[in-house]
Parts: structure tokens; sequence; C-alpha cells
């Protein structure tokens, strides 16, 4: 029997799985975790658990029903769990697995980059919108 | 006068913009970027320039009208530029900037996440599938 280290079978699944084709799980995959509201919710989560009524003050503007989604989402995913404490009210705490620390290692970069290009974007639309009205 | 490096820049304007917040122009940007079709068409130019068709042909299943209005997206963005030369028929190149360059590199690591943990994210929503139908 051939054992295999965790990052060997990652490396071997990377190369079996490939998002440019559209029946590929990792096609599937790649849209759920491209989704703003899942890279600010991982991002959030990183420094540590959180309450649900801490996420909706974090993550500001974002809706009940987007935010309940997204937590139901990564749940079922394998990124967060969800422990709740019996009390008046009860307490819901989210917390990230390896698996939602890893990807909100990745999610907080692109999140990163919005953050710290905006300066060259804006002025990137200014450019190109003033030759579409010429 | 000061002047800052591109570097220093970036670093201070990251301190400054912060997509947790609804009203900072990161949260656009963030889900500008945050975009299955955004993250594979900007991966598929890394390599170097590619002609539309050749686009269309890498990401499988791409509708004309999806690869059209993203790319038209990463252009005004200042991610992409179009090249189009004279002939039967016109031929039209694109390529990423140096700014499209570095967000290729960000959301090469969120495709690369997606194809190297599709068994663990597959086991983790049958297992939670599973206790759902309990």
């Amino acid at each position: 029997m051939v054992t295999m280290t965790a990052g060997q079978r990652r490396s071997a699944e990377q190369a079996a799985y490939d998002a440019f084709l559209a029946t590929c799980p990792a096609r599937e995959v790649l849209g759920v975790i491209s989704d703003k509201w899942t890279g600010l919710v991982v991002v959030a989560l990183l420094p540590g658990p959180r309450r649900y009524s801490e996420l909706r003050r974090e993550i500001a503007g974002v809706s009940q029903k987007m935010l309940t989604q997204t937590l139901r989402s990564l749940e079922r995913d394998g990124m967060v769990t969800r422990t709740v404490t019996a009390g008046v009210p009860v307490r819901v705490d989210y917390e990230l697995t390896p698996l939602g620390e890893r990807l909100g290692g990745v999610l907080r970069a692109v999140k990163a980059f919005a953050e710290a290009n905006i300066a060259e974007i804006t002025a990137a639309r200014a450019a190109y919108d003033a030759r579409a009205d010429d």
C-alpha cells in the first residue's frame, strides 16, 4: 500500500482536477469560494471564533439572509463549525476548521489586493470611461 | 515633497481602505475580482497573450456573452489590454497589464485551492447532507 502525506495527496489531486474544465467539480467549488461574502466571512473569522452578531457588526451592510446563507454554505463545505450553547438567549459561535483557515489565507490576499489597488483601478476606470465618451 | 515607492503607496492605501466597510470602494472592487469567470480568465492569461477564440477554448463552457463581459470589465479596471490587428478576419488579442499579473497571482491561488481540496470538501458535504437527512 502506498501512503501519501496530506501534502502529496493535495498535489496529486491538484494535478487531477482542473477548474478550466466545465465538468470538473473544481469549477463548482471555485464558484462557491469566489464570492465576496464568502471572502469577507472567512477573513473575519481568521483571528478566532465569532458570534453571529459580531460577524454582522464586523461585515457592515451584510443582510441577515446573506450572512446566514454564507455561513451555512461554509459549514456544509467543511470550512466552518457552528457551536450552539444553551442559555437565554441561545449563543451561537462560528469557528474556522483547518481547511477554512487555509481558505482564509488565500482569500485574505484577494481582499488585500482590492484594498491595496483601489487608486490604480479607479484611475483605469476613469480613463476607460473617458475614452468611451469620445 | 514626500515621495513614496509604489510598494509604500500600496501599503498606505491598504491601511486606508477596508472592504469590511460597506461604503468603502474596496468592497465593490472585491465583488468584481471575487468572480469565478474573472478568476478563470485572468489565470488563463498568465502564461501570455491569448486571442479571444483561444480563451473560449481554454475556459470550457464559458458563454460568448460571459467571456466578452468579463474581458470588458477587466479592460475597464486596467487588468487587461485589448489589441485589434486589422486583417480578414480581424484579430483580437488580450494581455495582462502588470496590475492584472498581480491579480492573476492571487487568483491562481484561489483556483489551486479549489482543485487541491475537492476531496475534503466533497466529503464534508456528504457528511453534512447525511446529518440533515436525520
